[in-house]
């Protein structure tokens, strides 16, 4: 293994769920922000926005969408947005047609844009001391969102970012062994239960040592579990929501 | 701004496309695949998998799908895959049906554990002096793509990574300025073309001192030209092969 700050850094990543009573300076805003504005960008077409929610009944709407205390509450509340509406803007005021903005293609391409930024983003916040989590939860009902946060069509709040100073010291999670995750040239379809094995009895003893929330459970019953069994939520409404902003559609 | 190692190669990024004829060391590789695997995860499902392609002919192909001639040229050449193939195969043992496993949901679940993973590689390698550039390119031909890689059902390549030792070093590419990207609480959705005008000029000044490849061009061009004019390709059959493997129905 190769080691340096930044190295080190990732590897310890963890979660933070818990902040102290005290918000990011300006500074570090600022930075975190041309952090992610010097992310890579597909085809340099630069489609996403951030917003800082400080409002606090925004805060609490986006909170009660989470379902998740910790979502607007100490530390600051970043929302990275699916942006076509400001390139829309660019070839309307240009006196051009939308082109290929309403694709599938050309949305996942966006997608990409604000991912990448989200993980460039808690990167730089953690090498600063702060902690973050990255939330998925806020499209737990995305029309909702889209409402709460006033969006016009060709945008889609996609993740959000609660990041602050840490005020709890998780342990670190264990993660699937490499020989699992990453191959030489060909993907392995054979997989065998028992090739788990291992790492289910490191993820249970995570979790029994942890301090808070202990539970038994294993890495193999998380994805047999209800979070993948069928049932259906507003999460599932993203595909008419998608529609209903003029993304994604076909 | 506040500055450290990690941030201050964050704020230095440029894509690197012309690397010298050296491979990735073990350690350098697994060390990348460590970060990749410990990034955030959707849910704990950590829905992505990593192939490392070092057979000429396969690199060659995906060179052609990608229609770059540094892609599985000099350095090594990764690809993130969106993976729900392996947590299906565990369901399927342990007796249980596929669940949420077909959902866009889930699917989108699993895009975001995949680009997030590139992009804290892309961080690791920048951050030991290596340097890279995400390939979006690799979905020219998604069909194509996922023959050459004999990938499952339930799988989907999504972005290549190419990644070695720098052979140029290019300047460093303007990005939107802050006040166009970052905002408080409130979206703006009255973008004015003349917002744009001094970030214009300095791409245009960009584009006039780069070493290669000089052109006159503009942001607001690159927004209202060819690249996002209608037009259709194989990256549009993403949809109908999203489908095919089982991916993001509904």
């Amino acid at each position: 293994m190769i080691h340096n700050d930044t190295i080190d850094k990732q590897l310890a990543h963890r979660s933070i769920r818990a902040f102290k009573d005290q918000s990011l300076t300006k500074e570090e805003l600022t930075t975190l922000y041309q952090v992610a504005s010097h992310t890579s960008t597909s085809n340099f077409h630069q489609q996403f926005s951030i917003i800082h929610v400080t409002d606090p009944k925004v805060r609490e709407k986006i909170r009660q969408i989470s379902n998740q205390d910790y979502v607007g509450a100490n530390g600051d509340l970043l929302i990275f947005i699916v942006d076509l509406y400001r390139n829309q803007q660019i070839r309307k005021q240009m006196g051009n047609d939308d082109g290929r903005l309403h694709t599938m293609d050309v949305f996942m391409e966006a997608v990409e844009d604000t991912t990448l930024a989200v993980q460039n983003v808690l990167v730089a916040a953690e090498s600063m001391g702060l902690g973050g989590v990255i939330l998925g939860s806020i499209k737990n009902d995305p029309a909702q969102l889209i409402k709460v946060l006033d969006l016009p069509k060709m945008t889609m709040p996609w993740l959000g970012l609660q990041v602050g100073h840490p005020d709890q010291e998780p342990q670190l999670k264990p993660r699937l062994p490499l020989d699992l995750v990453a191959f030489e040239d060909h993907y392995p379809k054979d997989f065998k239960l028992d090739q788990f094995k291992d790492y289910d009895s490191h993820v249970t003893q995570y979790y029994d040592l942890r301090d808070t929330n202990k539970r038994i459970d294993s890495f193999t019953n998380q994805i047999n579990g209800p979070k993948l069994n069928d049932q259906m939520s507003k999460r599932d409404d993203i595909n008419e929501v998608l529609f209903n902003q003029g993304l994604a559609m076909g």
